[in-house]
């Protein structure tokens, strides 16, 4: 008989072992929850994450699950829905570039939720977080790009995402994961609207889709039924939310590799097509000791999306700082860095700032042009008085081609969470995610995050 | 300035008055909601209502709102799934011809936790329900019935519905309500896809379409923001969910009249095709007294999709006995009713009944065919040794067109519900709802429900 789309996701997902996973993808896996974590306890200090979880409160529940950001406890439910808004706000959560999606945000809340309802280890939750990776990656490479012009893929594909990472960590069999596969897609939602308005409803969508793939996987253990033919049926996901789209893509090669392999992250406090000029430029500076007095002339070589989306000369607001590649450029030049700290008002009117943002020049360079978008690539020449500096990358730090470190990862970590928390807490939240295929339960982790 | 369409919508919300709504209105208002509470409190004692009370159960909760089924209290969020879930398990619960869409089961449920939620009077509450079945049927008539092939439109145009309902209970301000709208149509979801396997997301679409718009309403009412043009923005809802719509339909003519005096009611527990001819059947066998014993033939002429969909001679199953129009004229002969409590395998294998079925023929009279789907009308002829008795109507009973009385609705709610609750609360239940507009809270009606 031939087995759905579902019904194969549902097998992988079901035996899919920590014992078999390479190395490799457990290391992934392991650093991709640090990153999470980093995001999700800073950022659910503003505002979307603030109100979300003064409304979870107010509907109370039973202490299921941790809020990230303050360390309170919630219902399950409700904090995979403030923990999956509170991750995507910063906008310094990862990324996979062939699905346009961002897995931590939606997946992360709704396996740790589900870990912590049934008190799994360190391995179940491992396995939760790459099945659910690998589910929501293939899902969103099957109808990227056509659904991506009017669909939030981390809102839909993460309802499947979270589905799967949640249904593996309550040990659903493949009957019951087929069942939540279907519940989680006819929950599937997030329009593009919202950048209209730069409406808070782009947090929502991660937050909802971790709840109602978690919601699916809980409701599949007690025997509510879902669709068996959700993504290729005739009514179904991808017929419905795409032009064009390639079934083949969810299964081929399933279970050869892990998608989470393939994760990027991000290092820089700014838009993604800032970050391989602001690779080269904070090199040049460190290896060359520049300092801004110095700098003449900052000549930055792109591929054309990049003059497009990230050549604000004048950025007012700080989040037009973070789509202002002359600001950024700044930044590394002065700070050597373009952390969260600095994306500020300060910052932005910041006489040294302004005057080496008059010496960068950005245009397009037509052989990078023909390298993107496999490659997002930059040439950088800086002109000073004791000569030109010139520098290259083909792929911003943090792509699997040009990986980061786990301490660069920990510096990331650190930077975002030590304004928030005692440095010994942070400090053993850092250890005991680097030893999460060993912890007992998530409490090993998250009893580092009771309320300051 | 050109206002969005939310705008005009959140204005109408916003300014809907109690004191401006024709009597007729406030009837029609009165009698959904008795009529929505008798599917709710009866129906969530099936599966898929006992399966989602039973995780809001263990999730935990503030006691904010009444789950029908059981009296029990729950988070406001919590109860507006369930009583979603619940009210459209039976298919007994109210429809919206020109919409295609089932209007109490997502609004209702919203907008009673809101109210108990604020403790709202059954004035604030019947606003609430009058504004949340005009916006959820103006934008399921935009898109039907181009929408309708692949979504559910009580799941997604339910989710606006139940936002306006919530939203104006809440009491927000028309800036607030469009945030609400936003956020509830970049929630909105639901795909017909699980008609393939009769599974249990039909009934989970209104329950988190309830769900989903209460809690865009609550966020608005905290400053949560949503996309203003989330109907005919260039990655709105509309464009994203229907090849063809007419936006015009969404305002056009917007607070002259209501549009839940369209709506429409089920007094048997079958198809909405069979039910013209039930009802002819069984008024011509109360007026002329007719026993199935002397029953020689009866013929019916229906329209074309009524045969295509009820011509089923031999029903196997409940589900399919719903769908059997042979079975359901029998029913009618022989019980004179058709019941939830006729719907059964034991009536099923009833002799008098098959004996009945033998002698029923259905067929297409042309005449009839080119008056749907305006009207849904049914010929029926019955021959006996007495005569031939000959029966016709143009509506089935419930249509606006051919309406209920108050008394055909109270004994359906009386048939629901005094298997599963004592008589003297049934009876004080159908009293203070029919005093609903005197009501100070929704408690006047929902202490009745108190746990047996």
């Amino acid at each position: 008989m031939h087995k759905t789309l579902s019904h194969q996701l549902a097998e992988f997902t079901v035996n899919l072992k920590f014992k078999d996973l390479p190395t490799s993808t457990v290391r992934l896996a392991v650093l991709s929850f640090l990153d999470w974590l980093g995001s999700g306890i800073r950022g659910g200090r503003e505002s979307p994450g603030r109100i979300v979880r003064e409304m979870v409160a107010e509907m109370g529940g039973n202490p299921q699950a941790t809020i990230l950001t303050t360390g309170e406890r919630s219902s399950a439910l409700g904090a995979a829905l403030v923990n999956g808004v509170s991750s995507h706000i910063l906008e310094l959560d990862d990324v996979h570039k062939a699905s346009i999606f961002h897995p931590a945000a939606p997946v992360m809340p709704a396996a740790l939720a589900a870990a912590e309802l049934v008190q799994a280890d360190g391995k179940k939750l491992i396995e939760g977080i790459v099945a659910g990776y690998e589910v929501g990656i293939r899902i969103g490479e099957a109808v990227t790009p056509s659904h991506y012009k009017k669909w939030h893929t981390t809102g839909t594909c993460g309802t499947f995402g979270a589905a799967a990472a949640a249904g593996k960590i309550l040990n659903l069999n493949v009957e019951e994961m087929v069942h939540a596969l279907g519940n989680a897609g006819s929950q599937a939602a997030g329009l593009w609207e919202f950048i209209e308005d730069g409406a808070m409803t782009k947090h929502l969508h991660p937050g909802k889709a971790a709840m109602n793939g978690l919601l699916s996987a809980i409701l599949a253990s007690k025997g509510f039924t879902g669709a068996r033919r959700i993504l290729e049926g005739k009514r179904g996901f991808f017929v419905s939310t795409a032009k064009e789209y390639d079934v083949g893509k969810v299964v081929a090669g399933l279970g050869n590799k892990y998608k989470i392999e393939e994760n990027c992250f991000k290092i820089h406090s700014s838009c993604r097509h800032t970050h391989a000029a602001l690779d080269v430029v904070i090199g040049l500076a460190e290896r060359e000791n520049i300092i801004p007095a110095e700098v003449a002339s900052v000549k930055a070589g792109v591929y054309r999306v990049a003059l497009d989306i990230v050549n604000n000369p004048d950025p007012k607001t700080v989040y037009a700082a973070k789509f202002s590649l002359p600001f950024c450029l700044a930044l590394g030049l002065v700070k050597r860095k373009a952390g969260l700290e600095y994306f500020s008002l300060e910052t932005l009117s910041d006489p040294v700032i302004r005057e080496v943002m008059k010496k960068i020049k950005i245009e397009v360079d037509p052989e990078l042009e023909s390298m993107y978008p496999e490659r997002w690539p930059v040439r950088v020449t800086i002109g000073t008085k004791r000569g030109t500096f010139k520098g290259k990358t083909d792929y911003p730090k943090g792509d699997p081609e040009n990986p980061v470190s786990g301490e660069d990862l920990k510096k990331k970590f650190y930077d975002l969470v030590l304004p928030v928390l005692d440095e010994e807490k942070v400090r053993s939240i850092v250890k005991s995610v680097i030893n999460l295929p060993e912890a007992r339960s998530p409490q090993d982790v998250l009893k580092w995050l009771a309320k300051n």
